[in-house]
């Protein structure tokens, strides 16, 4: 049986504009409010230019005793980085944690209820 | 009274991935399926690289008799694009569109419901 902890990695690519990092970590933080007990750990990661990078933030979760992770790409189209650069990473971790368990989610572009989302935002009337 | 249509126009940064970009015309078919009886034109624009532009995309609900429009932008960070560029764009649109209201939605990013819906990507077991 699997009693280590659960992390959720959020990963973002990382911007140069520190505001727009500092919006992930925002983010990060509305996940920890929003999870309830779903997850013990959870934090986030940059693809490149921002730090943490994720190789840092996996091991980050496993240092905090997780042993099933998911990762979640906040990214909204399946360009190179979906595809090919997260998962490479991804691969490099199972080898280095073997006793770990890191699941790829799905991008946030492919989120089925994305149109209600995006609809909520037109909401207001035109000024 | 204003008897003319409303137009919702999604706008995306552009991609030189055309996959990438037919993803938001295919977000855009959703938002159609999505909307009800809301709005009357949903279509999409692109800031930079790919096209329609977000001026054409303007021009084209002006054309189709929208009257009221809401723009939305599909961007994650309020980087320079969501604070700067795409306004701009906007205050162009209003000089030569008088007749037309034209409203800037917050972005994707900005949404309060994105916790949950990220949390619902993660929904899986590990694999």
């Amino acid at each position: 049986m699997n009693t280590g902890k659960r992390a959720l990695l959020l990963v973002a690519h990382g911007s140069r504009l520190p505001e727009a990092n500092a919006e992930v970590a925002q983010l990060t933080e509305r996940l920890r409010e929003a999870s309830g007990a779903r997850f013990e750990i959870i934090t986030h990661a940059f693809l490149e230019i921002a730090e943490p990078d994720i190789p840092t933030g996996i091991g980050v979760c496993v240092a905090q005793g997780a042993t099933q992770l998911w990762v979640l790409p906040y990214f909204l189209a399946a360009g190179r980085h979906v595809r090919d650069d997260v998962p490479a990473l991804l691969d490099q971790a199972r080898e280095r944690y073997p006793h770990a368990t890191i699941c790829l989610c799905e991008h946030l572009g492919a989120e089925a209820s994305l149109p209600e989302l995006l609809l909520r935002l037109a909401k207001g009337n035109p000024a």
